[in-house]
């Protein structure tokens, strides 16, 4: 694992300050990047498009966005070889308390990693999977991008038994919203459906991808639909899109449905080629 | 401001690993503690109750707390003679994930600084409020000790107008729950009540003093009781009890509420002596 800090104008080795706002408040955002062999990010217009949402919804200063932009083109080829990477963004330090500071610099780190092999290559089964025991609560102001308050995350994935690779998590208005790590789509009725995130969750940038390609379109999925849907699979950058093979009691045998989400499966993976 | 880092059972001069969760979940506690001339906190076991609750619940390892208490004694008396600091836990280091660590190492740092002198020497005519436009999240397993999530507060304190020195804010089912700072109380019909905090708020050192004293109660209290109410004061470890002098439209006169608050600011005071 590589770990570089962005630094006026150029990475650096890594340290960090002990007054970031990150770390005191979780005041940032991050992106877990898959990168092709050319070290290019081939969704990084849905990186790019999440940053900008949650750095307009922090009141992040104007010109942020650029500041990331140019940080990622000049990000050394050989830290994007690895193959993948967290770019996480800190609104940078500040004095004391929750007031943002009025002139804030921009703090960047950047880790590299391998990124594992697809879902479907290493669970060609598909996933087990439960329903979730912590319910997400419904935060309108920070639906959908990825900022650094994940402690919802840290306990959800606490109670994911050993046996199962990811859990459906509802809202505490009972509303499916996600996974503990990936967006999840259902087949219901012969349609292609993930959750509205105006409430809650993380707007994958597969998720997207697969809207904007209307390879899937979006609506409010109760357990019980879920229970009886006719396939289930989840999506994220490092895992790809991968079927559920069992959910809680139900075993799933997708017929057509796996058909289709290997052909989704496909199209992605040819992105990264 | 000094930054010291507990390492290896004693404390050094700060530098934070880029693998800490705290930065990147926010997965961790922290306390704002006052001390006295002696470098005593008089409100430690108010603090060490809340850092026991949240230990708890988010599944820190057991002997977490002892850590915390030998680290506390061991703090150098240089390091408190500014008066006061903040004391910020984090899980420590992990891999990449959400999955806690089997086997985490906590990592802690203390920052001290000058306390500021108790809000009523500040505001001799008492506080400028108003209604925050934030909701607070409901979120039980979440509510009521003092983790590392703070986004909500990050975004509440960037509305407050400049002439105002606290907010009060409502909860997403409109139940009034505290200050962004600081903890509210309301004399309501002769009685001095304090919000639950079951659902979403911080509860602080002086509320739980004043509720183990009897001089307050905890009751539901809507934004309506509020503007009623014959007085309301917050109260927090730095700025201690201070009355509410405006609240959105509402002037206060206090009359007997003024003495009492007087009187509790006293008391609380006199533990710092």
């Amino acid at each position: 694992m590589t770990d570089l800090i962005w630094v006026e104008g150029s990475w650096q080795a890594a340290s960090w300050a002990c007054d970031d706002r990150a770390l005191h408040y979780g005041d940032g955002l991050f992106e877990t990047i898959r990168l092709n062999a050319q070290g290019e990010a081939p969704l990084w217009a849905f990186h790019r498009q999440r940053l900008q949402q949650g750095l307009t919804a922090l009141h992040f200063p104007a010109g942020s966005l650029d500041t990331i932009e140019q940080a990622w083109q000049a990000l050394p080829l050989a830290a994007r070889q690895p193959g993948a990477g967290k770019l996480l963004v800190s609104r940078g330090s500040g004095p004391r308390g929750y007031a943002m500071p009025s002139a804030p610099e921009l703090r960047l780190l950047w880790q590299s990693f391998t990124p594992p092999s697809w879902a479907y290559q290493r669970f060609p089964q598909g996933l087990v999977v439960d329903l979730g025991q912590v319910a997400l609560s419904r935060q309108p102001l920070l639906a959908g991008f990825k900022h650094l308050n994940r402690l919802e995350q840290v306990l959800a994935r606490q109670t994911m038994p050993d046996h199962c690779q990811e859990l459906v998590l509802c809202d505490t208005s009972g509303q499916v919203v996600e996974g503990c790590m990936s967006n999840l789509v259902v087949c219901w009725q012969g349609h292609w459906l993930t959750p509205p995130l105006t409430q809650a969750g993380v707007n994958g940038v597969v998720r997207r991808w697969l809207l904007q390609e209307q390879l899937v379109s979006v609506a409010d999925i109760t357990p019980e639909m879920l229970l009886t849907a006719e396939s289930v699979f989840f999506c994220n950058t490092l895992n790809g899109i991968i079927a559920v093979h069992r959910l809680a009691d139900r075993v799933f045998h997708h017929k057509d449905g796996q058909h289709h989400i290997d052909y989704l499966q496909q199209r992605l993976e040819a992105l990264f080629c």
